[in-house]
């Protein structure tokens, strides 16, 4: 974890507990089809509040670009980090078992007005990865192309869904 | 604001922005009326977080015993401080423009295990002195006797309600 | 239950119903942990309401300094012994089988004025238990060190699980 | 009616506090279209548990036959009540400042099985004064006449209010 | 008790779908428990309107003196018959498949000013006959007596349950 | 109100009070624009159940091809009309006082299968009117041209307003 | 998918993805039951926008006088489609694996003035189906006749569930 | 930093209608405070659906780098610009009259795997703005540099709010 180093990670996945990493994973996923470099890390806001502003002041001088946070219920690891860090924080809202991610979702996204955090879906973590790739893409060209790409399968991948049930 | 000061407060009241006043005041009246010292202060979790984990930090060397912390919409002050510090920490939800507190009051109370946050009603302040309150008398007789007078009080205005009302 | 027992317990546990028991376990587990002696009572509000009442009129005399309660849908145990004792009152609100705990989150914090109950996340007794060990150590400073004790452990095993998640 | 007191009340009005008696006045207006006696009390269950039991508890001995019971928030008094007494008690949820009677609602009508609360809609005091003469009128066809009659001017004036907008 | 039929029941158990019936028969139960007769129909506010309101205009006469009516999502049943019989009606939301009964819960409690609704929890039709009871126990000494008697087993079963439980 | 009168309305707009026309008239207003007939008359659920019935078996005899049903709270006029008409019924959930017409909304939309209610937003009668026009448009050719003219029209207002804001 | 041909099916059924075909074919299931011609396809509003416009667009001309369309969560496609045809479009809020369709719901039934969506319960495509009969019926007598015997049917099956279950 | 346009926007504004302007110029403050430039537009979904989608598809190329994008209600412009461009999208649910913005934040920010919007709180277009600029200084030190300004600023204000409240 040296900082500015050569091979340093674009992105930091970071979650309150292992547990999240089923949720958390498909983040990852999105980035290696992009052929974007992370890292994934457990940074608990609660059970690790001082290395947890370490990570986030630390992130941007390490060559982090995007903050990638899933946390559920009282989920403030996404608002914790985005008040420490200059870089864009996407959060994840992660259901638990009661409540259906509806305490994370309005845990996450109703920041005060100063410090945003990008919210995506309950558990939608893909899409979480998919958000970092446009923001390192808003002024990439290169991988704004591959973005387009992505976007034309999607749409093959529908249209031949659309194929199979059409009747 | 020195350690373990001989006048130091017992209590401290903090709030996100000084906004929030107008509902915190009433921990501070609860507070005044069973003699219970405090402070209050502008502690916010995401303008101010270093400050912030150091409120919570030296809060029991300097002599208090209770926190209460008021916040809104993804409000992460009261769990953050019951993060860094041993002491009880009672959390006030206050409503904000949108969502009539639904999101403070999940933010603040869905605290994951092990990191409790005491928490009160929207915007029930009043309520939070009072379980600062009782906290304090939890070992302490006397205070314990008194809390018994204030609810022989409040029986007895209730009693008078319905004196007035009965027909 | 003689009153002002030597081996009096320190926290009460209480329900309504046995079948409560499995959510409030984890309150007992934890005052295990650190050593806090503690008796655990079916005490329900509806349908033994006088003996609830007396359960909490006697509980400072017996000893106890924290009364813990869950409850679910209407779940008016936590409110009701609060109204008739001078200690802290911590409610758990225990889920049912329709509305995910919601409806018994709002009837446990939304307290009127004059009648704190402390309130943890739905289902969260484990927090309970570590709210009453808070409220005693809040006047016992080598509780408050055990208490720091856990929350240094709690952040080891979170970075234990960030070096297995860590890639 | 009454089995003791010659002019002992029918129906029992209690509400929490006397800031309550706009909402439930609409009750009494209700009852006294049809004549029906009540006596209107403030009987909070968290300022005057003691007094609140002793209420219920008597209740069906003093001569009433419907306790109307409304309260706010954490409303706790008209299922405390239905615990302590053999007579059907309507639960009206007054709604307060914040989230606009959901915890009203919901704190009265999800009581567990054994003791049920005649719950209303939010605010609805005149139709729990309504459903208070039905329970009378039950076994009382005298009673059930005028109910028809009342039923009978409600069509009218839906009818009349149709003539007026017809177009 | 009847007006007209010697044998008739005298509380009408309604239903929109014998697929309610698991949740329903649990009034029936309790009716059973305290010798109250009943029947039990198939009544579709939706899929019979007509034989709805003629089944709501004929219940007093034929005997019946409270109806129990259990419906789900737009549950309209209970409301409709309300309107169309001077009996107090017993609404029980019944949970469909989504929203957990919600849905049932507000078409059935909020209704409009002049016709009540006796709303019990979702799913709770054992409250529902219970309240029935309590309805026609309202002007029975004996009943009520019976309700008492009902209410005592219930505090002996919680204290029994709570001896298993101490610890 | 003649039955298949020369000059009957294609729209019957009706409601449960004359205290929903503020919000219903917009329903008038939409079908104006496009030079539908329609009538309008109060049809209270629960106050005219049988006129109401009525009104829905004779809509389709009487000329009407579509209903427009507005109600708020425990909603059931759209449903019942649904039940005894063939036509197409849209719903207009009427915010009431509280709970900010989510009641309304569920009481409508949540139609057991076999009788539909086509729902419109919260408040949207101004939908209702265009949902009616659409749905006569279905089968003209002449109406569907004029759809498309509002479309247009709307698109450039849009663009108008555009214009006002750029910046 | 010939424009204006002589078999051209009179609905579009459409839906976001084909995992969304279990839901959606009661829809269909619906229509043949009527004799209704339909179509189905999966037309994605965020996956395959430009035929989604397309799709809207050519609808009318092609013969389709009714469009359904299912989706869940931030369900956009049904409005949009209405906001490109003039035809009477149909949502089905199909529920996601969070939130209980809830999202789905108010994304789709919470248009602005000027662009109807006629939307029906959660999960009810079948009434989806039976709405755009309703909609074909009201000016085809023959197939109002057909929905009549279709209502009659129900009427029967719900009286011969009654037998099953009167007791 | 256009690829094209020499003086092109930086950033989109968007909104369904300039009624939303009142709420979406706080977007415009942010950004001018950190002198990005930015265009304002009303694209609405549902009223330009045409031009919506030809916004969304040219932004990119006409040198725009993020779109922010306000709508209320079925909020469908946002997702809608996401599926037709490569860049972030942030989303700005804005609140309507009825259900408090919870509408319009379901509608944004629930969006299916494969087209992330990045949501902020409700009403909260200051953020929106703060959030553009996080994501353009993502790879950009010295606008890094001025956030991290910014957030000193956020602390010095917070801090002199402190002293003033400080009791």
């Amino acid at each position: 974890m040296s900082e500015t180093a050569p091979n340093a990670p674009t992105v930091g996945i970071v979650m309150g507990s292992d547990s999240d990493w089923p949720v958390m994973q498909d983040a990852a996923t999105a980035l290696d089809e992009f052929g974007i470099s992370y890292e994934a890390e457990v940074v608990s806001a609660h059970r690790m509040p001082a290395e947890m502003l370490d990570y986030g002041r630390q992130a941007a001088d390490r060559g982090l670009r995007v903050i990638i946070a899933g946390a559920g219920g009282a989920a403030h690891l996404p608002g914790m980090l985005a008040s420490v860090t200059t870089l864009p924080v996407v959060g994840v809202p992660v259901p638990l078992k009661h409540l259906d991610g509806m305490d994370s979702l309005l845990s996450i996204v109703q920041m005060p007005a100063g410090v945003p955090v990008a919210t995506v879906a309950v558990g939608a973590s893909r899409n979480a990865g998919l958000l970092a790739v446009r923001t390192l893409a808003a002024q990439d060209p290169e991988l704004r192309s591959r973005m387009a790409d992505f976007q034309a399968e999607l749409n093959n991948q529908a249209q031949a869904k659309g194929e199979r049930l059409r009747r």
